[in-house]
């Protein structure tokens, strides 16, 4: 299987109070991503919360978005807390047609490098489905090394990471880094809207992107720029885009993005509670930089 | 109800590879604490990995300990990520028979203070379960204020609060900034065993201690000279378990005290993966520690 860099688009995944996938608002936000031929779709991310789905909806969701994806490749959430779960949801998502699972080290109890490496190299086993590592430290509180990457990107089946993007100014040389640490063809991609783009111009070769699933248009954009060396245009419509990412940065992405499926698509999902929606008064920060934004980006 | 003050013993929850409760191994690791009257028993705490358990199975565990535990009180973890699951669980809890409901700020998704308060309030509201805070940054990553502990304080049926001890040189002016917070009666508790003792000397009515789990005497004797103002004997007793503080501090109490408990009561329980036992070289510095103890401590 070639893993599908470029452009992953992260959706939410919509669903009822009681926890069930509401099926036909996930096809309302799967469909102008799917028009859009984004490079693939990131289902049951951190936006997609994953974490707070059953087993069952997880099921539910790969399935629906994998009958209507056609030739997207979609990459699934897989992330547990017991490594056997996580062993499941890796089966279910092959199962259900997911091309490649991510995989979080989702804890509770701190975990140390070698549990980590071992709850990876079980599931990639058991599961026999392609991984990427989900390095994810705001909401799994695990950290990283190159050197445990590296160890990982020598198992089989785990084929690639998805980075927080650091700072601009550091962001070259932990690519440098992080590509002298694993095998070679091992795929390199970075998360965190904003900084994103830098991972792109420094060589990285996917953007795993949660305005992605709301504006993959703008997004494929800059995918496409840096992927013909055109910085200078990568830059600029990610300089356009900074109204979002202040909001992204004062009231987190997920909640941001609920807000503004909502305003623009007409989707009236909230997130799962504990989880509230955004006060009135931030929601009106967001209407007002989603109007303030040229119409094209949108 | 009156709150169980003094000593809550958290014990492991002994449980089978596919995340089965080992009821018999529970009931074993139970009797000891209740022949030795501690003050509650601390089910399904961190230590009792509650977090890796399904619902069915901690209310197996809650249902066997208040069979066998006669006057003792039950305090039942009841975490989760989604709030309605956290009511399932106290309710759970409650019919079960525990006596209050530990309830941690778990989460994926970083949450706010607002959320965090609407989260308790529901479930104290809906399950009727008198409720214990939490508060475990350690695990959660949720930073509690003493304010936010203070609001909370003042929701009917949320009765207690579980801090993690600070430092010695703290502890004085963290006990005293809480008891400003909270409502008069509100019972104040430390976790983190090393420097509890230090807690209660300052005026704190709980120790929720880990190692209370598996060596309830001398727990209880340190519990009761602070009750009786002896510092002087609580603090001795408390230098005595630095061996054991050592390794907590160095392995972590709960892989810790899976050894232990291996070593001193016979239980082959190991911790759900990906947590993994203690590699052999750390088990052999646990198997000396224990040997280097008082025999009156054990």
């Amino acid at each position: 299987m070639k893993y599908p860099d470029g452009l992953s688009a992260f959706p939410i995944t919509p669903a009822n109070v009681d926890g069930s996938v509401d099926l036909g608002a996930l096809r309302q936000v799967l469909s102008p991503l799917l028009d859009a031929r984004v490079d693939s779709i990131g289902l049951l991310g951190s936006t997609g919360t994953y974490m707070y789905l059953s087993r069952e909806e997880r099921c539910r969701a790969i399935e629906t978005a994998a009958d209507m994806s056609g030739p997207v490749p979609i990459i699934a959430g897989i992330g547990a807390l017991r490594t056997d779960d996580a062993v499941r949801l890796a089966q279910d998502a092959r199962s259900a047609g997911a091309s490649a699972g991510l995989l979080a080290p989702v804890s509770y109890t701190p975990l140390t490098d070698d549990e980590v490496f071992e709850h990876f190299s079980t599931v990639a086993r058991e599961s026999g489905l392609p991984l990427c590592i989900y390095d994810n430290p705001g909401t799994t509180h695990f950290k990283f090394t190159s050197g445990l990457i590296g160890r990982l990107s020598r198992i089989e089946r785990i084929v690639a990471v998805k980075s927080p993007a650091p700072e601009p100014a550091g962001i070259k040389s932990h690519h440098a880094e992080l590509r002298a640490a694993v095998r070679d063809g091992f795929s390199l991609g970075y998360s965190g809207d904003w900084n994103s783009v830098e991972g792109l111009i420094a060589g990285a070769s996917t953007w795993y992107s949660v305005l992605g699933g709301l504006f993959p248009h703008t997004c494929l954009s800059m995918v496409r720029a840096a992927q013909r060396n055109d910085a200078d245009e990568a830059r600029r419509l990610n300089a356009t885009l900074e109204p979002v990412w202040s909001l992204f940065k004062e009231f987190s992405s997920l909640r941001v993005v609920y807000t503004i499926a909502e305003l623009n698509h007409a989707i009236h999902a909230k997130p799962p509670r504990p989880i509230l929606p955004l006060a009135p008064s931030a929601r009106a920060k967001v209407e007002a930089a989603l109007a303030g934004l040229p119409s094209g980006l949108r």
